[in-house]
């Protein structure tokens, strides 16, 4: 009889590695338990749906339910909803419309994700106060941005930023939370003409990005007329009903719409009810392939550790490509080839209006210090193109290594949209995964041409210039 | 008494060497002998020029021989060609308008650059037959321009591609090679409303970019109604007085001007002269702190030989940001403290009408084989954004590996401007020189964000497919 690879959860770690078991092992039987409706869907398109550059949440998808039975022969069983483990018995439990059934498992993963979570103050629970968790949550939202335009199949952003539009402004709103997804919703509202009030409860907007770009990104958003306020923590959403009132330090402000944006938490409990062990982050704790405490049990995706590739510790950082990838790794090893699917780096990247951002390792000096390291930091602005081509920008790039190595320990780079901040960061995620050392980065032949960088690209003349302080 | 550091060439290599050792030790007396008036300047501009984007040579001038003379005190001689150089006695002779002057060195760069190679070919110095070496030639191409024009002072191109404009069009004229500065110039041309003829002898353009990209090159310049001929070696070009006709393998094409874009060659005569070992590529041969087979003589730029950091072996590359690093390096070396700027992996870049492509490393199979690696390639096509993002492309990735190591040795991305394939080049670089495996890329944690790429990156799918390929 041939083996049974159960999988709880449908989105990206789940139906990669389901997706990879199956065509490694064709003779593999693969189950997947998911509560929803929805599967495989990139919710990082989210955004870009609600502002109306998307159509239909059905894009977002990249395989069909239909696909996964039909061409790829997984036994997909969605509104399912998983409510125990016994890693004794090697069984998993499931609950759906139809009744509970029990299934069997050989090996299983946990890639049950990650949940918004909210802030822990009076009136969430108010109408008119949404999050951005799921596909439901985006609909909702698209809903709402319809119902203020008043024009329910809207096709594209309204208006541009409400700078342009203040006299006839839709809204105000307000988005609490100043990381990927806040500053995301923020673009999103702004743009279909809603002033947008940004609530960060620290100083600066995206902290892990540092300070010249979380800098640069703020003093954007405030050229597009939305309001941030910083170190400005919400104590309270108020409202009879609805949500009307905005509640900070120093700050009331009357909206008639909240977007909580405070991050996310890894879901576990199902795990923890199984008796597996949760990692130092609060996540499930793994082995480098995947393993949890409990054996043959997996776990990949949002609700896991990873090991960071600068620290070798484990991190908790709940982005795409490392679901994918350590879901797709879970699949390689369950059908017969034990694979990592490497470290992380806690590599990010976002666009806010006409700018772009990404960063990558560690860039924080006190995470760096606890870590071992003796941070040094330069920041530069180099120009994006060469000087005399028409095109003309600026990068700025911050790197920070470690004095006595000169190993590069992490980078932020920001420039305008188009300007190439994100792509030019990924030479210095290659060095932070080789424990390149800034001398070593400094002479990396680079593409060069006109259209493209100076003679030094941005990163190389941050190289440079951080080179020279470490000696 | 003073050092003295001798320069000889005043370009990229030689001025970043002269500005470097003044800047490290302000008491080295350093002179630099320059045979022509211009300086520090970016050839790699001069396309953009006569293309009329930039509106005159000294915007590409990057520093000022004032400047270096006055700001960066050194003792720069324009106008003074180096005629011999003597290293039993440490002196170098140059002649100017003044007559001759002996100069002791006690080091002494030779930076004396690359010089446009002709075809072997009759009718090469007839009238209208252009090359595109120096800032001379660059004018003199620009006048041409401004003259079929009949607008003297243009400030921009005039008419887009020749295809839109065929029956009142410019030209025609031909483009002999099919390099970068054949394909920029072919631009350059074209995007003023000529009809351009492009002769390449082998069957491909751009060959060191393998044949995806050299035919995707090919594909979008035959949009733009070049006339693209390959396989088509020149041998001769006829005319009276003037260029009239080019004469290839099986065509004659009636020609108002050629431009000869078929390479450059090391100038190494002066080095020859003096006894100085040339290499096996027939640069001038220099150690890993570019110190020649002469005592404290160094040789950087497009004269000298590198060192591939692939193969380990000899190489002649000669781009811009070799010539800068490298120069920089020897500065550094002489003012005390020896550096060697590294190798390089003869990364390129070109921007071709509205397409984008890099390369990088070793891409030729039989190159490969000679380096004692067993060379596989794939080439895949991936979305340059989210599929559900509005501005979708594509970027098409050529990857090679050594099949018994994984380790990657070169790759080449082509793309539409804009897509990044330049600046996605740089991860690939990177992995070079670390000597990376093609395992060891496919799990760099890569920025992802829907509007930058797919949450694989293509350089990650191109990465992931030949890791398959190679198990």
């Amino acid at each position: 009889m041939s083996d049974t690879f159960v999988v709880v959860g449908g989105d990206a770690a789940g139906m990669s590695a389901a997706s990879k078991a199956k065509r490694d092992d064709p003779d593999l039987e693969v189950v997947v338990f998911e509560k929803g409706e929805w599967v495989s869907y990139g919710a990082c398109g989210l955004p870009y749906y609600v502002k109306g550059e998307i159509q239909s949440l059905e894009e977002l998808v990249s395989v069909t339910p239909e696909q996964f039975r039909e061409e790829r022969d997984i036994d997909l069983r969605t509104g399912h909803e998983v409510v125990a483990i016994d890693p004794d018995d090697r069984t998993v439990t499931a609950e759906s419309e139809d009744g509970t059934v029990t299934q069997s498992y050989d090996s299983l993963l946990l890639a049950t994700g990650a949940a918004a979570t909210e802030p822990p103050v009076e009136g969430t629970d108010l109408k008119g106060v949404y999050t951005l968790g799921s596909m439901s949550d985006g609909k909702e939202l698209r809903e709402y941005v319809a119902r203020a335009r008043e024009d329910e199949t809207f096709q594209q952003p309204d208006r541009g930023p409400a700078c342009q539009y203040l006299e006839d402004c839709t809204g105000p709103v307000a988005v609490v939370g100043g990381g990927y997804v806040g500053i995301e919703m923020t673009e999103a509202l702004a743009a279909n003409g809603f002033e947008v009030h940004l609530f960060q409860r620290g100083e600066r907007l995206l902290p892990a990005f540092g300070e010249a770009t979380s800098e640069a990104v703020a003093d954007h958003l405030r050229e597009q007329d939305v309001r941030v306020y910083l170190g400005s923590e919400v104590e309270a959403l108020e409202g009879e009903d609805a949500v009307e009132t905005v509640v900070a330090a120093d700050e009331r402000v009357d909206v008639e719409m909240a977007l909580l944006g405070t991050g996310v938490r890894p879901r576990t409990a199902l795990a923890e009810d199984a008796g597996i062990e949760l990692g130092p982050t609060g996540a499930i704790a793994t082995d480098p392939y995947r393993e949890t405490s409990a054996d043959d049990v997996y776990a990949a995706g949002d609700c896991a550790e990873a090991t960071h590739a600068v620290t070798g510790e484990p991190a908790y950082v709940p982005l795409a490509l490392t679901a994918n990838r350590h879901g797709r790794a879970v699949g390689q090893t369950v059908a017969g080839r034990p694979t990592t699917g490497g470290a992380v780096a806690g590599t990010a990247a976002i666009k806010a209006f006409d700018v772009e951002a990404a960063r990558t390792g560690i860039l924080d000096h006190e995470e760096a210090r606890e870590a071992g390291f003796d941070p040094v930091t330069e920041t530069i602005d180099a120009n994006s193109r060469a000087g005399y081509y028409p095109e003309d920008g600026t990068v700025t790039v911050t790197l920070t290594a470690d004095r006595d190595t000169g190993r590069v320990l992490g980078a932020s780079l920001v420039s305008e949209y188009g300007e190439g901040a994100v792509h030019r960061s990924h030479a210095v995620v290659a060095a932070l995964y080789e424990g390149a050392a800034v001398e070593d980065l400094e002479n990396y032949d680079l593409a060069y041409a006109p259209p493209f960088n100076t003679t030094w690209d941005p990163v190389l003349v941050a190289a440079k210039v951080l080179s020279g302080e470490l000696r």
